[in-house]
């Protein structure tokens, strides 16, 4: 259960009206999820939240659909449930399929464990990026 | 310093000299990067995890680019010093621009941040995945 | 649903009975919380914990809202459900507002980037603490 | 070793520019941190990421050396060494005392503990915060 | 609730069938439990997780019920809710009393603590194994 | 580098003398670890630690050697350098073969990526653990 009261879709604050509107344009949905509810209790926190995340949420020189894996991956590392749930849904409607999540969980299982090993026997860098071509 | 000695690359265990050899041969180096010199320590288990690795590391439905950016993905959220070096030299091999990798990370470090603000008001799920076309 | 049977509040150990009455007086509550419970299954390592506990969580150079705070922040960092809710809870008894709640999550949610970025850049330390004054 | 070059204080990119002046005006100091170095290579991302710390980390209902303490809670709990370094000089400047970081680190330490004391025991929330006075 | 739909104990593709049916074998048991039931919407990764499972949790130098320990310590670091069911009740099956459960849980949390406070102070390693006899 | 200076040895306060003494008998060594020379900068805070790890650290249930494994473990998976060093350096003097550490790591590995399958699948708990017997 939350530990705040959701903030109510049509609250009169002013910044919450404005950005949860621009949640739905952009999302294209037609409700607000209980995360940005939860964020309204202080609105210019949700803000500041929703514009990094729709600056940072867009194709560049990676597309969205590998920036929805990307959130997945975060999401699984850490164990979060609501976020779980949303990125694979988001990557579904952008047309990973359930073989392609398998793909990706098991690339995420799988570098977990690597991870893991080679902390677990404190192996140093050897292996670096050369330089970057701007 | 590793908590083991490193296996040397001409080690004559028959387990070790074989995957040592595919290693090479699969990713095109001439040389043992030293976390598969320190899992040779037991040859089972070096076995075990480069056929897994090998196995999940091609490209399928989700191409190998997209793998390793996964694997950075996780290596980052793990905070893995080996790893993240190895995988953002893998990526850059690929062809990630340095643009390109700033984009990952900025979508690593939002979504950390959104997932421990989803799990620090403890917004339960609502945006599910549905059902899966196979 | 927890993986031992909750030891009952009126349970005959003598250790338990002394800890479970010191938890209700300093606490200044009138039942005990879950966790305590099961612990109890071992009551050694109950005593352990509560006299730690007590002993760090009082006034000190930094005052108990502040220790609270802190025990939220780690408690979010770690996405444990059971302690983001006692201890949002506790905060709140010693005067959190919501507002402040927003803010205490918001400078969670930040680090929990700003870390990510420091380890996905592998930038090493710069900024280092002086000398301390005792 | 960071992955990318850092970038110089002089950059003649105009966004980096202005936010190297800021950082430098907002923080009192002469230099560049080096993580400010590494996100500019990625200008854009650089801003979004000033822009959010310095609206964030500023007094509010919570004074700025108690979101400095949070901000060393959540580094040590991820382990990230540049920030703990960072965020540990930030506090002393604000006047935390050894004996004061000693007692925010007890803090740290202990509910690192019985966070996996919960959630090793699988127990339930039982203590959740009442109503929010707004 | 799963994120893909559970495929059915009698699913007719032959990878399943036969990792189901080498899953009940092995364990003894008659049903399958349900992370295999979600890693078979990918046969061949459910192949590769469950044939390298079986190949290391068996008994060798470690010995089984020390390797659930190890399971459980691991589940409960990462506060993963399936896998520390699983293992608690796994490692019950093998023997592990209550009270010897709360033993590992001391230990796991109390290390939990120290890792923690080792970071916080940033402490670097003096304490290093010695050369390995064979 | 450390962030505080670290305790000397001979340092006169009391506590510490005490303490230091008591380590220096208990692990039968003779010098102190720097872990313990950063705690003793908040000498209560050091006795709390080292008094409930001497009543953590001593055969019960759980021999000493299996209860160093479970150290490792959860070092391994915290990612934390000094104590996957002193973890592994304890278990080697206790007995630990150098096939036995990649035994321990390999589950530690296997169940770092099962977790995260569990959780990436948002599979719920199934498999309970039944009734303790006392």
């Amino acid at each position: 259960m939350p530990t705040v009261k959701l903030v109510a879709e049509d609250h009169p604050d002013p910044i919450v009206r404005e950005v949860f509107a621009d949640i739905k344009a952009t999302k294209k949905i037609d409700f607000i999820p209980d995360i940005w509810r939860a964020l309204a209790t202080h609105p210019e926190h949700l803000r500041l939240c929703w514009t990094r995340l729709k600056a940072i949420m867009q194709p560049g020189k990676v597309d969205l659909l590998v920036k929805e894996i990307v959130a997945l991956a975060v999401s699984v590392t850490n164990s979060c449930r609501y976020c779980v749930n949303s990125h694979t849904a988001a990557a579904q409607k952008l047309g990973l399929s359930q073989e392609g999540l398998g793909e990706v969980l098991a690339v995420v299982g799988l570098f977990n464990q690597m991870n893991k090993l080679a902390d677990g026997y404190q192996v140093e860098p050897d292996v670096l990026p050369g330089d970057w071509v701007q």
